[in-house]
């Protein structure tokens, strides 16, 4: 039976103010990427996220990302990379012990936001975030995009890399994604983003913008957990992977 | 030989701003209450502070704080037990994170400033402290207040308590702290304040502010390391037990 | 003809979170309390609702709270009175020039959440929010609690004060509210809301937990901004004043 | 008689944390660009700061940065325009507001560290910088360097702008500075910058890196108030101005 992963964003409300819907959404993936109080994640909603997945029996990972609160880690910050390894140990360390208490652990680590597509190709700041995974747990796995500094360097300090692909974007004739200042850059008919996972599940490609056909590794699919509509959108992919007897588990 | 740990408060300078001389103070206490981000902290100097402790041969712990930059920690927070729970876990880990990579651990957990005053009577605080160093391990000690409401519930879950007492700080003849808004409430004379810890450690007792004298029991004995003069006073401490023969050892 | 002033909490959203229905409110309300970034409040956001409200000719009010965004502001902090006078002066002065860039500007002061409940009793730090008001302008009212420390020192200072009644608030028979920890203490029906605020305006009065009749001064009266049901409950007083020629106007 | 400004970075404390010598820098400086709390200065220390510029009769500018306390704002922001238009605003009012309870003003802006660097280049952040200052009040000039976007796009708005040379910088044979991470980018012995500092004023050129004399137009003259040594530099800067009879003035 095939199987694949599928991950999303959670743990990102913050005190008095709610984000997304976590219960609904950990009801479908297999791989929580939970928010470490940088950019969203204040501990009491962090504790509860964990205790919720360890119910659910989802995987927990360490969203880490830049500290900026105010703009939830969507803007580049160009911290020095010994400050960023620091940023990254710390933001670990302080999910893993509200995971551990919740009866489970980080099991994985997935950048967030700005920092994720920073490190695509800057190779300072993608060392800095390996190298602090590596220091924290060489056994961890981490998160990104196939093809990026950040997997590139993560393989280099001897990391597993998990390469990922994403349900409701858009995807350019040479296999990366159309940027989101574009129009038709994100995709929201619940239907068609399941029918576009499950060709990437089952032949390894999607449809470009251009309408070509261009190949997608990923042993994971990141579904957007705070978009309205996410749940829907989830849902719809869960049910369809159900009818075609593609499997959800983690990849770990 | 007799022997005594020394603790004092370590890590507590942030991005740009500098408190404290922690190589100095390193050389001689055996315990370093290592601030953890949330009254003081930022992830390089936490970092920094374990490689140096660790390094220095001394003991980690962690110095867990209301989330109050702007105040360091000093002003009481009526924060609720649940997520006061949430909020020492997630600093625990985060130093133990770091700790551990620096290779070393967090291996005791001591309340800062306004938690740490307001937990002696606190009990809601009290017991939503002990109870997330319980949750983080078990086996970590914590330090306090003899007679505290906190050293009370940590008991009550089972926790070791270490008891401390305070060199440069006066006491009533009740054996209890001068308050800091009292004229004389902390005493700044190297040589007074070496030989009242000597007093302490090997009669058990202390010169109480009206000249009488009052038992203190104490397995741990906490130096200020961010007042002018603490390193000298720390260096007065060091070489009255060295030539009185106490060693210098952490309680763990 | 009879008039009233209606106030809500506005500007309460943070970066990526969303509180409230800031729009639908500003058609109901006289008076918009605006967030000042110290509990809730980024630049954008304050600027954005200043325009709203300056083109829904409603008056801007600073609502300035602790620093503490984790916490909403909820949560009592232990402010020394110097620092909390010019943490008020501070938060006037940045909402004031937002408010004048949006051709606007403050014209008065009411304190949030758990400021507004501690300078109810709390005699040092109600001299302190009132001192502030008054320094940076002497000419600003303040809107406060009945009988509370903080409207008996505005006017020791010289400043205006506002009384306000809650629509949504249980009160006791001596016209204190029914703390919010208690069953029924917080009112949902939209009519029941309603006729209440009617009441008070036309009579004066309020009916109490217990049945019996209490009066209720109040120049102003609050409807709160962001609970479920906000915007039907004010749209439900608002269309009962209009049926009643109560006019909705400012106290200004 | 000749005349020029001096201006200093101050008000750059924060809580616990103590950084530079604020009242031996106002016995020097003309203008005081004081920090507005979002890279640094908390409302206490830059209330306490604008009283003593006050009362030293020292200008107040305002010293607006990025809004990252962990990096003292040394750190490129990728904010949206709209963004950091709004930060902008509010941390002027915030200081305009201090400054007026402490008996003076803002009466120019002045940007900080990173902020400063990238809108030498970034013309979208600059313009977005200058609109705010010309939203909050068109009369007020801004500090920075001739040359920069910034100053472009201040004067396009219809600002007045103040050009800039700094005292402990070296120089380029382009008249640019050299990049701080370049060997004797900073100088340090406090005779030679005072000599330096006169002869940009009474010949308007300093001597580059390579010995050649460059044109340096400036209205005022940067001195660093934070860096070891800045006092004594300071000083000997005003000592070599006064016997040469060159007034230190403020530009406005």
């Amino acid at each position: 039976m095939t199987a694949i992963d599928l991950n999303a964003d959670l743990g990102e409300s913050y005190g008095a103010w709610t984000l997304g819907d976590d219960d609904a959404m950990l009801a479908v993936v297999s791989s929580a990427n939970v928010a470490c109080g940088f950019h969203a994640g204040d501990p009491t909603t962090l504790l509860r996220t964990c205790r919720s997945a360890a119910n659910a029996g989802v995987r927990i990972g360490a969203q880490v990302g830049y500290q900026d609160l105010a703009g939830f880690g969507r803007r580049f910050l160009d911290v020095a990379p010994a400050d960023l390894t620091a940023d990254v140990i710390y933001q670990i360390g302080a999910l893993d012990g509200l995971a551990r208490v919740a009866g489970s652990a980080v099991t994985y680590v997935k950048p967030h936001g700005a920092l994720y597509n920073a490190i695509v190709h800057h190779r300072e700041q993608a060392k800095a975030v390996a190298e602090a995974v590596a220091a924290y747990d060489p056994h961890l796995p981490v998160l990104g995009l196939p093809g990026s500094a950040f997997l590139d360097e993560a393989e280099r300090v001897g990391l597993r890399t998990v390469a990922e692909a994403f349900a409701d974007r858009a995807y350019t004739p040479q296999g990366t994604l159309v940027s989101r200042s574009e129009p038709g850059a994100v995709l929201s008919a619940p239907e068609a983003v399941a029918k576009r996972v499950l060709t990437m599940i089952t032949d390894g490609t999607v449809e470009a913008v251009d309408g070509t056909t261009v190949e997608v590794r990923a042993e994971s699919i990141c579904l957007h957990g705070d978009s309205p509509g996410a749940v829907a959108m989830a849902n719809a992919v869960r049910d369809l992977l159900r009818v075609n007897a593609v499997d959800i588990a983690s990849f770990v």
